[in-house]
């Protein structure tokens, strides 16, 4: 191969594309001969891009979210110091979090979630420095955003379980249809789910 | 989002995979948080490596293969002038002619294929440097490797009429059935075209 695609350098732009998520060699060859037709423009750019995100980014040292300063944005804005901190597994869902665009208080991001198997420990994540800011930042009420899995519930009750002599307010997302979901398709868990905690219409 | 998901590099880094092909804003965030915290290891090298191969990549003079000198490694390798020329329409061709391993000659890259459409006419693609090439280079066989699409056989038979002065022979690939296809999942013109090209087993 090395021979004829291209230089020894293409081989590896591919190679080090098809290593990332959601990639394989196919695609990596797609966007890399993509990236080279238009070469004046997107390859530099984003070449410039991520050595600037590599050099600057880093994490907040109070949440865990990205940024490329001490404290990211969310944490030196004031107006977001509302007495709600957000506990979510890791920067993506905060992300997630903050596209919903309906939670308007800070966040915690623990960085993964407990594992016997993996031995992932409560000093392995964020946890102590979680009941740190409770106790420091006036916090009322802390939402446990963490995936409905075995893994993601674990966590929450542990963490729910560390807070209670704290005396703050500890709330889980809720269960349910999700918006545009089909009943159709959704799984028997989540039926059930959404029928127990049935509202009136 | 400029101001939570990160700094606006984050935020331009993610706008520029997002416009890769295949990807989308949510396979690039994806990405790009993977690279983030394996900053130390996959960006640098990828930013590094993206910046070399947009500095130097360039088309060879002689076929289009995509390389970083006047010529490709398969134009200056003296073994592969055996009088065969293989057309294909991209880079993208070449290099999956190339991973089969069963084509030892030479290639054309045409850049495209002919379309009324689109306003493309035989001087928009690499179709006169073709015929030089033929006459040149002492081709004995011109392959069509074209795609089976309307545009693909277009440009091969417009391409062998071209061709038909030079007294040189000009084929195309082979149509049926694709190894380790099932009967049941091709399609009508696969199947008529596989029947019509029976072999004696």
């Amino acid at each position: 191969m090395s021979d004829s695609a291209g230089s020894d350098d293409i081989q590896a732009l591919i190679a080090l594309m098809a290593r990332l998520p959601g990639l394989g060699p196919r695609s990596a060859r797609r966007i890399v001969l993509h990236l080279i037709r238009r070469r004046s423009g997107a390859m530099v750019q984003l070449a410039e891009v991520m050595a600037r995100v590599s050099e600057t980014s880093r994490e907040c040292l109070r949440c865990g979210n990205i940024t490329d300063a001490d404290l990211c944005p969310i944490c030196t804005d004031a107006r977001r110091a509302n007495g709600e901190l957000c506990v979510v597994e890791d920067v993506a869902d905060l992300w997630a979090m903050e596209r919903g665009r309906a939670f308007r208080g800070r966040y915690h991001v623990l960085g993964g979630t407990l594992s016997a198997l993996d031995e992932v420990g409560p000093e392995d994540l964020r946890i102590p420095t979680l009941i740190g800011r409770v106790a420091e930042e006036g916090v009322r009420e802390v939402i446990l955003a963490l995936d409905a899995t075995v893994e993601g519930q674990t966590t929450a009750h542990y963490i729910a379980e560390a807070l209670a002599p704290l005396g703050v307010s500890v709330t889980g997302l809720a269960q349910g249809v999700p918006v545009g979901g089909e009943l159709d398709y959704l799984d028997d868990g989540t039926i059930s789910a959404a029928l127990r905690a049935r509202r009136a219409f």
